[in-house]
């Protein structure tokens, strides 16, 4: 029912035109035992990318930071024993050269929309971008920094809409549902939603994930955790296990419909 | 795959607790040709309601404000002809009694949700209220809103979702599928999605209207014109008759996967 | 060092074009006591207009509504014992002709500066109309109201800034400091402030009323009581009387930079 | 009238508690003759410290992005021939280094408010950072931000509103004057004011300026150039030599009344 989207390829994973994307994981990477976990319960209920914060920004320095470099051999052990691509965040130029060898894509989060930096830096690499929206990013403002990778030479760019802020407070964001079709219909990147993030709500994320869908989307990416009330960071919009096949079971209803098929 | 809500009846159309509300119609009752042409198509294509602006709110007072009492006879017309009934909205306390015996509910518009003297007046009628929210209305004002009417006797009562003023401006409003969403959890009105208004923009109301039901709506308010190039008010984000009968033809097979039925 | 404005005349005191509006009195009228009390004290101070409301609208239908018709007693002494001008709310086009005789002035509230119902009734009195900006009103919107009033045939609108609804928090509304500026380059309407709900905080009262006059304010509307802690309704945004008392103070020390007099 | 601050000191000029700052120069730096020409008459009008822009962040990637280490020369020279510090503004932790020698404070663009990245990099420095509020962040996450210069060594911070992203279409940003007042009650930061970006029009400058400082801002940065609609970036919110004479002339007749001082 949607425009044609490039494909981008992230591992053996192909994502847009009609391929869709299920990322899960944990929102921070605590230690090996629960990516582990976490990996193969997810990968069991279908998802085809992993996720995990090894570098986290968050709003107070007091904050848990994420596990920086120690993360590295928990994800090495997902990989491998998934066979998964695996994504996360890089907050920082400096960071690429280490975070090369272990991703097969690299996500901007909604705080570095605006970074162009580290978006020039990102565009000279060969490994896919994930561009999460800033949460005050203007669509056209969105659109225009994945311009800032693509003129650097790298067009294998993702957009991934995560809520943005609003007068609202029920919600921690408000989901653009908008924005996803905008996006269908005035450009060519793929588009993923987030609605870990942009409800804020364990409780909304399944409804806001089937209707991402139904906007158009080519892929989801959650968050997922064993005790999401034990988890570091947003346990209080993190699925649990059953939440997260439960979810999985409805997209599968739902792909059909759109076209759009989920592959292992 | 949502909690139970009230039923609300509008004529003998019943919406809510798994009935789905399919509302169509002008944006303003222009003459009764064109009431009557619209109505008798969105019947045919599966519309199961009937609306038409009689008194329109516009932002100049040069704009037209809709035909006023000249649109009764139209609306007559349209009702007899379809057997349908008719929605439209009430901007003043000192219509109702002139519209009470025309309409089969009374629509509170955007700009009159915090218009407590109105909701009051219409808590004392035996009408159902289609209550949109405010576009920047807090959810919890607007169901406060909605306790107005309750409170003063009326317990008809269908939210409606309609967008919300924010900084993006490549879409008239931000559709807050959020809402849809966190509405069905923690109340019990049916709640109705306006991507009409929700996106402004004619080529986003079927995505939109799509991921409102999967979000969890239990009904649709749709702005259709026989030539939205030519319609009095709102054309760039009205339906042809051909776009109205493909966005229904879609509605029809998302309906089942959410256990909700399209009753004529 | 601002553009000319057209002067509005409320009782006999003169508005705009260097005369300054000092505007004071309770949220609520509460009792004949409280309001006598509070209009001698803001007189004292230097106010030259009272206000207090008969007709609250508030956000739930449990939240206490005004004394409506049993304060219109407690507004004639107020008028009485001070000889100055009063102003209310008006939030309902059937309350005009029961406060016509009592009031100086009608007031817009925030939250019907949309309900052009009200407006076109207003313009066809001859009392001076203070229309609030809507919490979420453009400015252009907000002119293209007042024309509402203008183009019934009533000219005498004064606009009041009293703070929008953005993301932020801290505040319970952003006021909006650049419309004060805006309006004095782009319309000849006078314009006045309201840091009370502007602010929402008493502590903020103060600084942000200094603020409106250095960017051109033709007037000030405050809320005092005697006990805010005690008041019905926003005493966290209240001042008492020696804390207006200080304001006046130092809005004194400004006015002269400005080429503006407070008229007794 | 309002709280005591710590003093920062930027080169000679100390900032806070009494002493204000007026920060003035062009947008970007285009070549040295147009910063020694600027640069010489704010300083004949009042300014005491000086800024341009080296490095650009701008929305688009073919947007003209600031000169680079080519403007380090002119940098060299204006100082010399004013001796006024100079600032400006650092996006990447990578910059740190070269930027040193030649800066006498970094300023913290309103992109980068949340680059936590950056932000740490620069705690470890001895240069003060003058920290914009990201357009969309709350003051309560600006605070924390600060926070991670501060843990991280440094704490010469000022904090500088440049206005917010909202709704309203009329001006650039909304300048958000309560959040100065709201810092100078809450935190003991120093505060200044950008009214240029805070308005976006070069009409707006002078009375938002003396808002902000009515207010009890702490400072002011201002665009200047010799011709605006002839600059690279910025034009219609920049002051030209006259228009920011006669700012000066008004910001000295306020600052008594707020008992702070312009030292040269």
């Amino acid at each position: 029912m949607h425009t044609r989207t490039n494909t981008v390829k992230i591992g053996q994973t192909l994502i847009g035109d009609g391929h869709f994307a299920l990322i899960a994981g944990p929102c921070s990477i605590e230690n090996k035992e629960i990516l582990s976990e976490t990996s193969k319960s997810v990968q069991n209920s279908g998802a085809n990318l992993l996720r995990g914060g090894i570098f986290k920004l968050r709003t107070s320095p007091n904050s848990f930071q994420g596990l920086g470099s120690e993360a590295f051999e928990a994800v090495r052990l997902a990989k491998e024993e998934t066979g998964l691509p695996f994504i996360s965040e890089v907050t920082d130029p400096r960071q690429i050269s280490d975070l090369m060898p272990l991703l097969d894509a690299f996500q901007v989060g909604s705080r570095n929309m605006h970074n162009y930096e580290l978006l020039k830096e990102l565009g000279k690499t060969d490994k896919p971008i994930i561009l999460k929206r800033g949460f005050s990013g203007l669509i056209k403002e969105w659109i225009l920094a994945a311009e800032y990778i693509t003129s650097a030479g790298n067009d294998q760019v993702i957009l991934c809409e995560r809520g943005i802020r609003t007068f609202e407070t029920a919600t921690r964001n408000t989901f653009d549902i908008n924005a996803i079709a905008y996006v269908k219909e005035n450009c060519s990147f793929p588009i993923i939603a987030d609605p870990s993030h942009g409800t804020g709500k364990t409780s909304l994320v399944k409804p806001i994930s089937l209707a991402a869908i139904a906007a158009g989307a080519d892929g989801l990416m959650i968050e997922v955790h064993p005790q999401p009330a034990q988890a570091l960071s947003d346990g209080f919009q993190t699925l649990n296990f059953n939440e997260f096949q439960s979810l999985v079971h409805h997209v599968k209803q739902m792909l059909p419909l759109f076209s759009k098929t989920l592959e292992a």
